[in-house]
């Protein structure tokens, strides 16, 4: 475990010469764990695989899981590029790595199940080097049509001891970062109920680095001050959340998906599956950057679910399960420490 | 009409006294006929109409159709917004309006029909003031899931009849135009069949104006050299194309809206609805600035589909009617003359 200091820290990067390889087989290793619970979970289909290269440098193998018992649609993506340059959006962050070429490597999920009481999920953890610096990024979030706070409460407790495992000041920070970038703007609500997200992670000391924020994840981490981390540290942290996705995410399908629902609830989660694809399509740095930097389309967009509906103006019943939805469970809500008995 | 020269002509925009009033009335007439014409047509549904206003100066009136004989889910939208200064994408295209207040008022439509041999259809006309500069801008596109030639040729040849009576080069510059703008870049891949598509239309004598292309209406335009037109011949221009849409799509809907269909077509109409929703959210200017800068969201939003689904690599069948509409009906045509006996 890494200690909290506010003394500044050496901006030196220090990585093992084999960093890469390690990277890399941790999140393939991600990938392999989790293909593996979701079909045990499924009980039906299996993921089909396609390997892929990139004309530019690099390749992946998408998973794709569909028509399952509990998945309609899905994908547990991994990837491995390395180009020229990194694109100017990163470069404003990083600016170290102008002028450098840059090694990127991660998995990133998306999970439509079929039955709306379970919720869709997204996981993603990544790995760049570029020049002198290098980074981990990453997390995952929750996104119910049907809210519990059981569930909810869950999710979240089962990060924050993933993080609290690495650092006291992980959890708080990276939970507010989450709903910082996970939030429909033009809609003025959250995509879900969060979890935890966190990029540009490096032994620089910085915990937080913008732009995609309200300021109070920004706020907190300045408060926080410097957080001493060497790569090896940052690499055990995001092993630790990637093999808490299971424990996360498992339980929570395994009470949802029996639950009997009919052409409301199905109506329902169509219609806030609308959402998913507005955050993902005008919102969301990953897709749009993969769509705009010839990325392999089919797999960025993997992310989208296989059905989806839009009706203008639509508003649920006052006091029905589906307002619950906007009014309760999409807010900004300490899950960890609000409901304890 | 105006005539073709090649000499530059004064960049000084006159405007009539009542120009706001008089465009404000054109768009809502277009709104107004074409209602009517999709009412008729339709034979089941009514347009529901909201009014609303805008907070920052401005508001409108957006008409609903739903669950029609014909149309499944569509949109008439007109709206007259004013503010302090327009977005720094605009201002790019036209530095002229810097630090000027600015006013806009426009119609746009989407019908999303029910039967999938009845093609989804877009519209557009707006009217800009901002300090000494304004000008007229829209069009209308076609977006079929199976192709007729005989349909693709009567929408063009409609708009190329509205064009030529104010001058031969608007419908060949406007069709390229159109075919750039309406590219989904990361799918390689027209929109739709195409139209006609204009921005920034004034008495500069310029006809295009980037930057949203691959050039090749650009170097058309620059071809053609200056055209001269004044604010009443670019007003009565657009007053022809809006009048010229029923003329243009009713036919088309006539024609296909009682051939029979079964699941197979319902659901390739599904997945190729996904790319509008792709081109709207990721490309369309209107949606993103719309959606940046606090506009109506539903309002703006009411382009999407009632249903759309994705699908990993979907790809139809050789020699099939679903591979016809990627292999033969989206690739840049010159539909009116291509097909002439």
């Amino acid at each position: 475990m890494s200690s909290l200091t506010n003394q500044p820290v050496a901006t030196e990067s220090k990585k093992p010469a084999d960093a890469r390889e390690r990277a890399k087989k941790l999140v393939q290793e991600i990938q392999d764990k989790i293909c593996q619970a979701l079909e045990e979970v499924d009980g039906k289909a299996r993921f089909r695989e396609d390997l892929w290269e990139r004309k530019e440098g690099g390749g992946g193998r998408t998973r794709i899981i569909r028509d399952g018992g509990v998945f309609e649609q899905g994908g547990v993506n991994f990837s491995e590029v390395w180009g020229d340059t990194l694109p100017p959006a990163i470069l404003v962050q990083r600016p170290e790595a102008a002028g450098h070429s840059f090694y990127a490597t991660g998995t990133s999920m998306v999970l439509h199940p079929k039955n709306p009481y379970v919720p869709t999920v997204h996981l993603n953890y990544r790995y760049f080097e570029a020049g002198p610096i290098w980074w981990f990024a990453g997390g995952a979030d929750l996104t119910p049509y049907y809210g519990f706070v059981e569930d909810a409460v869950h999710f979240h407790q089962v990060h924050k001891k993933a993080c609290d495992a690495h650092h006291p000041e992980y959890y708080p920070v990276f939970k507010l970062w989450c709903d910082e970038y996970f939030y429909i703007k033009h809609r003025q609500e959250p995509r879900g109920i969060g979890g935890i997200f966190f990029d540009y992670q490096d032994d620089s000391g910085i915990l937080y680095r913008g732009p995609d924020t309200n300021g109070r994840a920004h706020a907190y981490s300045e408060k926080v001050g410097r957080v001493s981390r060497t790569w090896e540290d940052l690499f055990a942290f995001v092993k630790t959340c990637g093999d808490a996705f299971i424990e996360a995410y498992i339980p929570i399908v395994e009470r949802r998906k029996n639950m009997e629902y009919g052409e409301r609830e199905r109506n329902f989660q169509l219609y806030r599956r609308g959402r998913y694809v507005e955050f993902n399509l005008i919102y969301d740095r990953g897709t749009v950057f993969g769509l705009q930097t010839n990325g392999r389309t089919e797999s960025i967009l993997m992310s989208l679910p296989p059905l989806a509906r839009w009706e203008y103006c639509y508003t649920p019943e006052k006091g029905s399960r589906e307002a619950e939805l906007t009014e309760f469970y999409l807010k900004e809500r300490d899950w960890v420490n609000e409901f304890k008995s």
